[in-house]
């Protein structure tokens, strides 16, 4: 396993002083040796600053107007002048590493002076090139990671930010240093009272929390999600009680956690430990691997355990950690997941391409998958009268894996059946006969070619129960619907489908690591057209659950439903041959709408499923129910819906999703689009006059539209652009699938008159792809 | 003039009298004779249904279930598959034009019935169907503008946004066809009372305007800003009193306008005119050059003037429009911008690249500048003390214009003076030395070679007044202070520079027609990173004076000024040979706050600036100040910095704008970024526990960030990361020069309490060059 790198930070006092009492080597620097025993004492790498104190009093002097209301010293100017235009360089005597040994352990940190976000202009100024001057450095040594002070100022954090960006496009395509913005996991709204001795605190309220966030969104948009920013989280501030207002730090890019030793409280026997939230939050967060920054671990904050304790204690907690105890224990998915977090594969398409023997091993080995399939067609089995000829036919066989489920299901359920299996992939046809002579004793008969096409059977060959595995992670994505029933001509008509349905689930995330992979990619704004499947890890689900929304119209869940499918279908319009005439049945619709509960940066949305096989069992990646449905099982990973750009979405804010699931003669495909709405209250009622006097007639059971234009009115046959529109928060039909009724609309009564209304902020493009290669073929 | 083209509409029952009271010829026929007839009563076009009633009534016998609790007859639903499946086509008798004659001069309707935002999903599904089947019938014919129903319903305008963006997909690269999407101009939030004659329509709320515009941008939005999508505004309801809600639709694609004859009212004589309202609307549309679509001319709406008085109206409001008028007198910058509006130019470098003659013969055509530079360098003259000799040094003397203005000053002032003419284009200067033998009488010094690099004269031949015409549209955007400070060596201790000064100024704007042209360029994420100089005419400015808001912050006024630049310098910290150690002093930066009034779409920025030349002239493009302080001057069109992502800014919101002025050795360059915010009520009071028992300390004259780390604090070094941030709305320095003094900051006391928060909702990217090629060589 790998584990969580620890590194060890010193202070400039601190280091100064360990500085002073080495001894200076001629192949060993003092530097060197205090990195070497920090090492040995199993630390991954050390944190210093990269330069000192000389350093500063030299900026300073040159930089800063002690008194404005004094004449200014030009000489200082003059200083800082020929400073500015770049002839002047460090002094070895200002910076603390200074060969390629030392800083090859290194994290490295800016001067914390620097402030580019200072309300001064020359300020800002200065400090950005102080800024550039030590990055420079830092590069030239090969340093890493360089974490930069921490915004301080609301006002100018677009200041902070472009100098940021500069820096980041100083550093060259060849460099290997990355910037990493330091942050406290929040900003107080009142000032800390500091003694000598004790920082005491005010709890941070939801919104301070918020802030810091906030600022780093707006940072890490200014520098264009670049990849070499990340996050150091300074949990120096003591965490909030409840955890789950961190969660929005889980789909960002967390390099560096610091966790100084004053933020350890002491337990009963005076050892360091740290309160709940901050254990949860550690043992959360080392999935992600970023490194955790101890300090002042020999300051003697604890009385008990020494200097290792605390390094020692971080390893405890790594091993307790639920998310990597489950990785590391064989047989559930995050073991299996493992190495493939935040992966982008493009989904499978079994129907228009062949798969490989590999690619069917890979499936097969999902027991809990098939165990379900056993139990279903059991139970599908024991509903069927007794004593009664039973044909299963299995389409897509594959390799035949659920013709292995079925003949199990038959001993399991001590009845007998005829077993088919038909498959379309030629090369996987001769595995079928290899099996068919080597494990099924030539029971099973065979059927060559698309289950769409196959000829219809006799009718005492007739199929009581078909099953089939062509779901993908979002349930219909594979194509499923348009297969099944092109088969459904020869199910006897009280037949059974396993599955009985499935359904579609959509939430909204927000990844930085996702949109960063997407938009890296060769043909980014084409691949962000392509749902992905993705073990999403280094993601945030960014909705809340309906009920905690304040606005006026309704939330859903979380997670929501989309869409259903189910077979056969029993409203189904075929022609003379059995087929459907169009596919128009097998297109949905649906438009959600998620309470957004804390700040958040959309990147896209994350799609799941969840089979009924037969009876109550079913499959499911749906996150909250799949541990319960079909536990253990590696299969499907969730599907995610990438956006081109990401969407802010402030707290309290609706985000409306709609998607669509489309298809023409030769191909089936999804579009995707939201807006997001914040409720703002009304404070005053809005001028209307004159008053209603009477209500409106009700709406023609038909709607006006589609009324014949009045031969002879005088009225504007335009007229009907005078109907009061439809607001939105008006009830929508219920999801599910397309029955066959549909009527005209029944025209709404008019806007809401309660004191919130929703305010339209924003919206994503329309993400479909055109004429493009991202649909799924017939 | 091109004047304004105004179409007839026919109602389908109009039409259909009309085409049965025609004689069908063998050539011509009946539909083609009623369009003649039309074109010759002086309409340009004639716009017409494209389809009729027995296509309605198929597709709804087809399509639409009359009553849900009857069992669906199959045999309707087996045709609509079919339909569905694509193998039926139209009737002959279904569609109104025939032939490629016919349909020369219509604007096309598509059936008022399709209905693509129904709450139903199936008729949502087969109202696109019959849609691409209209618009494939439009397309045959070549019909080049076809007219879509309006949205009916917000809650499901992405529904009908995708099936618009799917039609135009449908159109094809060549197709010359154009959609338009029926509008009305609001929708009446509550219904409107229908007696047998007349209307009674409750005045729409700002908030029923709103939804109109808000429904529209959805459109656009989701299908991706389309070229070939524009709007059909529909004036059938009355309009409302304040015309300036009309702004919005300024900045958008506007291809036709409905005006029945039933929105205009009698006058006294009972001849049809139009409100106040409309009149003005109209007045300021016509620049736009929309098509006028009338309607029910001949239905005898009002007593007088018969049937062609409508259009005479409309022309009599066209020839009275301020701005055709402004447009067809010679000399207004209105009439000198014919040709130009709207035509993105990259911004001239003077100062890196030598222009050609043409460029200077154009700029010298502005006798209004002229005019301004001669009563400046007058006034300059006079100020000066009598009978001391008196040097002029026209920097940048081009063809030597400057040069003309000075001669006029000396004779109108009485005074003496040398002409020194400096000049860095090699071929200008020929033209130079032409102009002092035959113009100049050889009385003129002419120096050859860069401004910034040309030789100390002596004492006595140094400058009293510098006289330059550098100016961008932005003020500084052509390098003025740099070419400047380079040749202030040359003035004398009190010299003058005419300018004197310079501001820039800024305004969010919204524009359709500007987007699309920086997006259609060939390297469109390049060139939305430069500012372009535009003729601004179809656009909205979205900024409205700051004490409309409502929000607890300040904002500015509806243009505001980011920075200015004064000459010579007064803070100067020079070489020992004059000139500057870096261009350091001459960046700027400014945060401006807007207050967005209506919700609009920002598209990016318009850029003007102020001159002082010298005591009260000056030079302005200053859109509310120009027509005083520099009347007719046609030298200078706004720049505009685009986006290359619209941003959404709802009504009442908060625009931040950080606008830059960098450079480095060699480079000038802008960069610029936006966040938006809305002010929201917080209704309870955020609970904060404990309360805060004593105010923080002040801080520190230099606070925090500068203080060297206390040595042996057990409080975490990192404790500077808890000083309440400064918010948001905190007082920024006045924008303006940047002074010698700088100092450290005042942390802000904390948070506001105030009832209202600003929520942040959205930001832009940030716009730089980024090592690229829009910026401006030094």
């Amino acid at each position: 396993m790998d584990s969580t790198p620890v590194a060890l930070r010193f202070t400039l006092p601190e280091l100064t002083q360990l500085l002073q009492s080495k001894e200076e080597k001629p192949d060993t620097s003092a530097l060197f040796q205090i990195i070497e025993e920090t090492r040995s004492s199993r630390y991954d790498s050390v944190c210093i600053p990269l330069t000192n104190d000389k350093w500063r009093q030299r900026w300073h002097e040159m930089c800063i107007v002690e008194d404005e209301t004094k004449p200014r010293d030009p000489s200082a100017e003059q200083k800082a002048e020929l400073w500015r235009s770049g002839v002047v360089a460090f002094k070895r005597e200002e910076v603390i590493p200074t060969t390629l040994d030392e800083a090859t352990s290194i994290i490295g940190l800016a001067s914390d002076w620097i402030y580019l976000d200072s309300p001064d202009e020359w300020v800002r100024h200065d400090s950005e090139l102080a800024l550039l001057q030590e990055l420079a450095y830092a590069n030239y040594l090969s340093i890493s990671n360089v974490i930069l002070p921490p915004p301080r100022n609301r006002e100018h954090v677009a200041s902070y930010a472009r100098a940021v960006n500069a820096a980041l496009g100083s550093l060259g395509y060849t460099s290997k240093t990355q910037l990493s913005i330091r942050l406290p996991v929040y900003y107080p709204s009142v000032a800390p009272k500091i003694s000598s001795e004790t920082v005491s605190v005010v709890p941070p309220s939801e919104k301070d929390i918020g802030t810091s966030w906030e600022i780093w969104d707006s940072i890490r948009s200014i520098c264009d999600s670049n990849p070499r920013l990340s996050i150091s989280l300074d949990l120096t501030p003591p965490l909030p009680p409840s955890a789950t207002l961190l969660q929005r730090w889980f789909g960002e890019p967390l390099r560096h956690v610091f966790l100084p030793a004053a933020s350890f409280i002491p337990n009963a026997k005076g050892y360091p430990v740290l309160t709940k939230a901050t254990q949860s939050f550690i043992r959360d967060v080392v999935k992600l691997r970023p490194t955790i920054i101890l300090s002042q671990v020999s300051a003697k904050v604890h009385t008990a355990g020494g200097s290792s304790s605390y390094l020692q204690y971080v390893r405890h907690l790594e091993k307790t950690s639920p998310a990597i105890v489950a990785q590391e224990t064989e047989g559930t998915v995050e073991n299996f997941s493992k190495g493939w977090h935040d992966w982008l594969q493009a989904p499978l398409q079994p129907l228009q391409d062949n798969l490989g023997s590999l690619t069917y091993d890979i499936f097969e080995r999902c027991p809990a998958k098939y165990d379900q399939y056993e139990k279903a067609v059991c139970l599908a089995l024991l509903d069927r009268p007794p004593n009664k000829p039973i044909n299963i036919y299995v389409v897509g066989a594959g390799r035949g894996p659920l013709v292995d489920c079925s003949f199990r299901a038959l001993e399991r359920s001590g009845r007998k059946a005829s077993i088919f299996a038909v498959e379309k992939n030629p090369s996987a046809f001769v595995t079928l006969q290899e099996r068919n002579q080597t494990s099924w004793s030539s029971q099973v008969r065979l059927i060559y070619g698309d289950m769409r096409k196959m000829p219809l059977p006799p009718d005492n060959e007739k199929a009581d129960i078909i099953v089939s595995e062509l779901l993908g992670s979002f349930g219909d994505n594979e194509l499923s619907p348009e297969c099944l029933d092109g088969v459904m001509r020869i199910l006897k008509p009280n037949g059974t489908s396993i599955p009985v349905s499935y359904t579609a689930f959509l939430a909204p995330l927000s990844s930085s690591k996702l949109f960063h992979e997407v938009r890296s990619r060769d043909q980014a704004l084409k691949d962000a057209e392509t749902p992905y499947v993705v073990s999403l890890q280094a993601v945030n689900i960014l909705s809340g659950s309906g009920n905690e929304s304040r606005s006026s119209t309704q939330c859903g869940p979380k997670i929501q439903e989309c869409w259903d499918f189910i077979h056969p279908r029993k409203d189904a319009i075929l022609d003379l041959q059995g087929f459907p005439i169009t596919n128009s049945h097998n297109n949905r619709s649906v438009k959600l709408k998620f309470h957004i509960p804390t700040a958040g940066t959309l990147h896209g949305f994350a799609g799941y499923f969840e089979a009924v096989l037969y009876g109550d069992i079913g499959l499911s990646i749906h996150p909250d129910r799949m541990h319960n449905i079909s536990p253990n099982m590696t299969s499907w990973f969730p599907l995610f819906f990438p956006l081109k750009d990401a969407l802010y979405l402030p707290e309290n804010s609706e985000l409306h999703v709609s998607i669509w699931r489309l298809s023409d003669k030769q191909r089936v495909w999804y579009e995707w689009h939201a807006e997001n709405f914040l409720p703002v209250s009304v404070t005053a009622p809005e001028p209307r006059s004159p008053p209603r006097t009477a209500s409106p007639p009700p709406a023609p059971r038909h709607g006006a539209t589609l009324r014949p234009t009045t031969p002879g009115a005088t009225i504007s046959p335009l007229l009907d652009a005078l109907s009061p529109l439809v607001p939105p928060g008006s009830p929508s039909p219920p999801p599910g699938g397309r029955g066959g009724g549909r009527s005209l609309p029944q025209i709404g009564t008019g806007l809401t008159k309660s004191a919130t209304t929703l305010v339209k902020i924003g919206q994503t493009n329309l993400h479909n792809p055109g004429g493009r290669s991202s649909w799924y073929g017939l």
